[in-house]
């Protein structure tokens, strides 16, 4: 099966267009837990058993776990391993390299880590990204416009006709012929994410910034989702990991998730509904 | 002692331009070396006695270790420590992240690699790049302009007045208030490799492609380096550590690690012979 196919049963079966996000830190631990790397297995297994009923994904932010090395290593496999077949996983990398190196970094998190997509750097062009769209099981999410201040600086040069992050939509779409294709597109620039859409009506897009970065949630979903208000993953990881700093982390976190998932519902149903009003 | 000075005074003590990418992989391991990433670290132990002599820097591409889960970080760490103190040590990393999420990459490669440089994709701005810039010991190599044939997607986007990759150039300039960020640029583009060196005269460049990728030695040096014909570290990574497969790997990478070593320092000579004629 073709990601796009798989990521859209997943979300039409879960009813949900939530990405739990595990960037999970050790100093952010809530009480009970040792402050110590081997406590995030135990953390992230808790936060994926509350959220699981609420999610459509879930993605490891790979930084968080590199910083404590081959030990943190061990943690993103053992985290990977524990997450259920039927929701979609993906290894928010952020890579981008050349072709035998990116081939590596494909293999890194496509066969060991048995993630089903990844975040990718489109920086250094086609042969860079095309490794990772080999196998058309697994995902690839291109960065393409991002939710940070500094994508003010190179990501929207515009060459007069179009930006630079639109060229990348426009790439992307030449890029999807495995139907395997997806962007990153901030929900900071709800405008931006419209016009983005418009360019790729059907791939698959990563939402980020949702959550604490204070994305505009409603619009987001009314701009980014696809004609069928799907297609479409909206990330939170901070609002739902540290909900609580108590031993009821767990229950408040499910509690951020089903309010997070519902908001998303209720924004769909308004797209859907205005669509058969036409 | 920031790093641009440091990085000076390791060319000028150890006279050499040349850095040796540490891109092992366990299915080309040389005759007598069992394929297994075990392997590797005897593998790089051996190369980087063999070529310490003619080295400036050294230079582990990630990815190579990555692939291989916590295994190959235990590898990646013991490599880097192994390193004497006396030569630059390079992550080629290239990753790029928000701000939260750098930091913490910036804390994988400098506290627990130990690693005196990385290079970072500044496709995400400047508080993508900020933490790793921060720790004024360590340097920073953005990527520019890459010798791979993808540079074509979207480094070259121009507005007019100035390229994408110019203007990482430029912006690069301008991030250089602590002496330590510097250019990844391919030596597979001389021309434009002149045009980057005019536009950032005295930052330290990573230039890729010399070796296996077939760029230009002798122009590169002649476009690449700064006014003192220094600042610039010529990698060659394949080209030397599959130089034999036989037992006499070790001997036949220390020779093409001084063959190009003196190809370099003869370039260097003939730009500074000229510089004093004028």
């Amino acid at each position: 099966m073709k990601f796009n196919e798989y990521l859209r049963n997943i979300i039409e079966t879960r009813d949900t267009l939530l990405c739990v996000g595990l960037d999970s830190v050790v100093e952010k631990l809530p009480d009970g837990f040792p402050q110590h790397i081997d406590s995030l297995l135990d953390f992230n297994k808790a936060v994926i058993d509350a959220t699981l009923p609420f999610a459509a994904a879930f993605k490891v932010n790979v930084a968080f776990y590199e910083m404590y090395g081959a030990k943190g290593w061990g943690v993103l496999e053992k985290t990977l391993a524990y997450l259920p077949d039927d929701v979609v996983t993906i290894a928010d990398a952020k890579r981008g390299d050349i072709g035998n190196t990116a081939r590596m970094y494909a293999k890194a998190f496509y066969d060991n880590l048995g993630a089903d997509a990844v975040t990718v750097n489109p920086y250094m062009g086609f042969d860079s990204v095309e490794p990772f769209l080999e196998e058309e099981r697994r995902g690839v999410f291109l960065l393409c416009l991002t939710s940070n201040p500094g994508s003010a600086d190179f990501q929207r040069i515009s060459d007069g006709r179009q930006k630079v992050y639109e060229k990348i939509a426009e790439k992307a779409n030449q890029w999807n012929s495995h139907q395997n294709c997806g962007l990153v597109v901030g929900a900071t620039h709800p405008d931006e994410l419209a016009g983005v859409r418009a360019i790729a009506p059907t791939l698959a897009f990563l939402i980020p910034g949702i959550g604490a970065q204070g994305g505009d949630l409603w619009h987001s979903v009314q701009n980014g989702t696809d004609e069928f208000a799907s297609m479409a993953l909206f990330n939170s990881s901070r609002a739902i990991l540290y909900a609580s700093s108590g031993s009821d982390f767990a229950e408040a976190a499910a509690s951020v998730a089903r309010h997070t998932r519902d908001k998303l519902q209720e924004a769909r149903r308004h797209k859907r509904s205005k669509r058969e009003l036409k």
